[in-house]
């Protein structure tokens, strides 16, 4: 007998089912017991009448895996509309030990300790199951829209001998073999060679940062999208395409991930155009309505960010907004100077919900550029060899962002910390499951 | 003016088009200049004739990028069979030194290290390009599939305690802050844990080998392919799920990568069932057809790989071949033994064009199995705690396999060494670019 899904069996009324799955809930009332069971698909109801079948269920706890077959009898007060009268019950698996964390309520109700340290069984729960459905569409769509677009996916190393950003700083040491080598923080060097090769590249795949602090907003080993693109005409091309792939996004979400977003009762955005500011004019905004005197400073902080998204939604109808034009003193060295204005930088981030959900900026293309920039900040070029010599051999203009599926999944799903948005985060306390 | 990619030059016969890209080939012949430009799409013939445009282009050479100007002319010679006839070049980024390889040549004929070294340039190669298409077109068709069928991505961490498979051993290590941390060595652990979660997962991320050896077949870091699947009735689920992905992959490499697979020189195969022959068959079958005496050795060794793919390709018409029922003592603890048969397992590898590309088998799901399993192989569960722990919570009968993504390239495209298709390989001896 085939395996029924339990999200099909109200489709099956009348007819007998084998269902497979996990008892969710179970519950004695007289003679009988409801069984609520789990699977992929979902959960259905079931009730156990017989003697012999009552007397294998004796002992069990949730979360024993269980092979039940039965007939599936309309039942309006039931999940789906139906649930089966069971015949017969086998344990495919039994629970050896006591639950550390009760799964089958509404919510877990459990400190953020207690859900990281029992992430095999917590995961389990249908909100956090939830999370992380959400989070492999975000990353499916953000995939299918850059390969609809002529992007070609790479696979850049990690183990590294420097850091393209820092050359060493905040990055995780490595034992290779007898040399010294480090965690990848970025494939900033990698994607920018690979728009030499492909013009168009993405990559999905870890980054690592060594930054010893732990708040809600980082992670020490976090997804990293990244996508370059190389003859642009202008850093506004990168801008346009990223307000078609936020679109991309949520369309998809709509169309696949409708449910999850109830169940966690977070909002879903309408794609609205998305707003493009200058910092400067973030700043003197946020002066004028929030009494912020923050004019002239490099960046903004955590609650202007807050402050100017929510007024991003006041105005202009959507919680994101880009920003641009970062001075050039708090952006890395490769970033193209603004022509026009050469303290600014031509970069962006994009905000959503509060919260810094991507960076990126054209890129110097030429040679000489990087040589004059870097005399400039009085750099060094020692152990930026590699990322300079493919400059040498004629680099198109281009340039590209970069976003952290954690922070995009937990914005999206309004998670107080990102590391909700981590099966299995990593950070300066965590190192296991 | 918008630009047109060189593929579709020829569709603008008579018309003006703006073409971006490097100069791949530049010939002097008279007054005349020959180029060919090469943007992602593809080459095209440009002439340049005029006076102003050929003093441009004096004293450019090859990898130069450029933006041209020109009216397309059909010429039944040119590839496509149209050129441009250029009337203005601007050059958007020139090339500082000398090449260091000759990329526009029909092959390389460079040896390993010199294809390494200069990775930048010569990835741009046409045949280069080419291995990373097909490479991306099979990572992209890989994941699909198990979209399709139901099967949730998963992130799994890469900084781990200890390994699943040997607790330390062939891991590199890492300094985790205070702590000492390792790569993970596969996603062994979580891919379970999470199928405890979802049932149906799958993985595409990097994994670690700090294997202290330099071969054709092995690098240290390297994309692994990873799936699990639970609620298995046998281990021949695995089997059949793997023979429609191999076909899903070959239908998608057919449609998307013909021309990279014809210029590459490579057969892309016809799916065929895939025969299924236990250790001992293959082992037989090896001594009466190769005179090999290997009947009761653990494992093949690599020219019985390659035999016994022969032989494949001979008697059943395919260069794949599963060979199953591998001894215990040969694969990890957590492979479940055939109850039939207790010193062989329900695992299997999948041959291919002589050389293993996937690794899989049923595991053991239940507690008691595991514990009882350690004993009689006189392991101590020492390190294994966070492994063993998850299987006290209802863990149903599943299994899984990995494929290494830059092997399964090689063996597609009969490329030698499997680093020749890692854009950037890692060994024992190379940490760079």
């Amino acid at each position: 007998m085939k395996r029924t899904l339990s999200s099909q069996v109200p489709k099956s009324i009348g007819k007998e089912v084998l269902v497979e799955g996990w008892i969710h809930k179970i519950r004695k009332l007289g003679g009988i017991n409801f069984l609520v069971i789990r699977d992929r698909s979902g959960l259905v109801q079931a009730i156990v009448g017989g003697e012999e079948a009552i007397e294998k269920l004796k002992d069990l706890t949730t979360e024993t895996v269980v092979k039940i077959i039965g007939n599936v009898v309309k039942e309006d007060r039931a999940p789906g509309g139906a649930e089966i009268h069971v015949t017969t019950v086998e344990v495919l698996s039994p629970v050896k030990e006591d639950l550390p964390v009760e799964i089958n309520k509404k919510d877990l109700n459990v400190n953020l300790d207690t859900l990281f340290d029992w992430r095999p069984i917590t995961l389990r729960a249908p909100k956090q199951r939830a999370i992380f459905k959400v989070q492999a569409e975000i990353l499916s769509a953000w995939r299918d829209f850059f390969k609809e677009n002529d992007f070609t996916e790479i696979n850049t190393p990690k183990i590294v001998e420097a850091g393209a950003e820092t050359g060493g700083a905040e990055m995780f040491e490595i034992k290779y073999f007898k040399k010294k080598a480090f965690l990848a923080q970025s494939p900033q060097l990698y994607k920018e060679i690979m728009a030499g090769v492909f013009e168009r590249v993405f990559e999905t795949a870890y980054a690592y940062r060594a930054e010893p602090h732990s708040t809600s907003r980082h992670i020490n080993e976090y997804l990293s999208l990244d996508m370059e693109m190389g003859f642009i005409d202008s850093w506004m091309d990168l801008i346009n395409i990223h307000q078609e792939l936020i679109k991309f996004i949520l369309e998809s979400l709509k169309k696949n991930a409708k449910a999850e977003f109830e169940l966690l009762g977070a909002t879903l955005p309408e794609y609205v155009k998305i707003p493009v500011i200058k910092l400067r004019e973030a700043q003197e905004i946020l002066e004028k309505e929030y009494g912020e005197k923050c004019v002239g400073e490099p960046d903004l902080e955590p609650r202007h960010e807050k402050q100017i998204c929510e007024y991003s939604n006041k105005k202009w109808g959507t919680e994101f907004i880009f920003i641009t034009h970062y001075p050039s003193k708090k952006r890395p060295f490769y970033t193209m100077d603004d022509p026009e204005s050469p303290e600014e930088t031509l970069s962006f981030d994009l905000l959503f919900r509060g919260l810094e959900v991507t960076t990126g900026s054209q890129r110097i293309h030429r040679y000489e550029d990087h040589l004059e920039k870097m005399r400039k900040r009085g750099m060094s070029t020692k152990g930026f060899e590699d990322y300079l010599n493919v400059f040498k051999y004629g680099m198109p203009p281009h340039g590209g962002f970069c976003q952290g599926l954690e922070r995009l999944t937990a914005r999206f799903l309004e998670l107080d910390n990102v590391k909700e948005a981590s099966l299995f985060p990593r950070d300066m306390n965590r190192l296991r499951p």
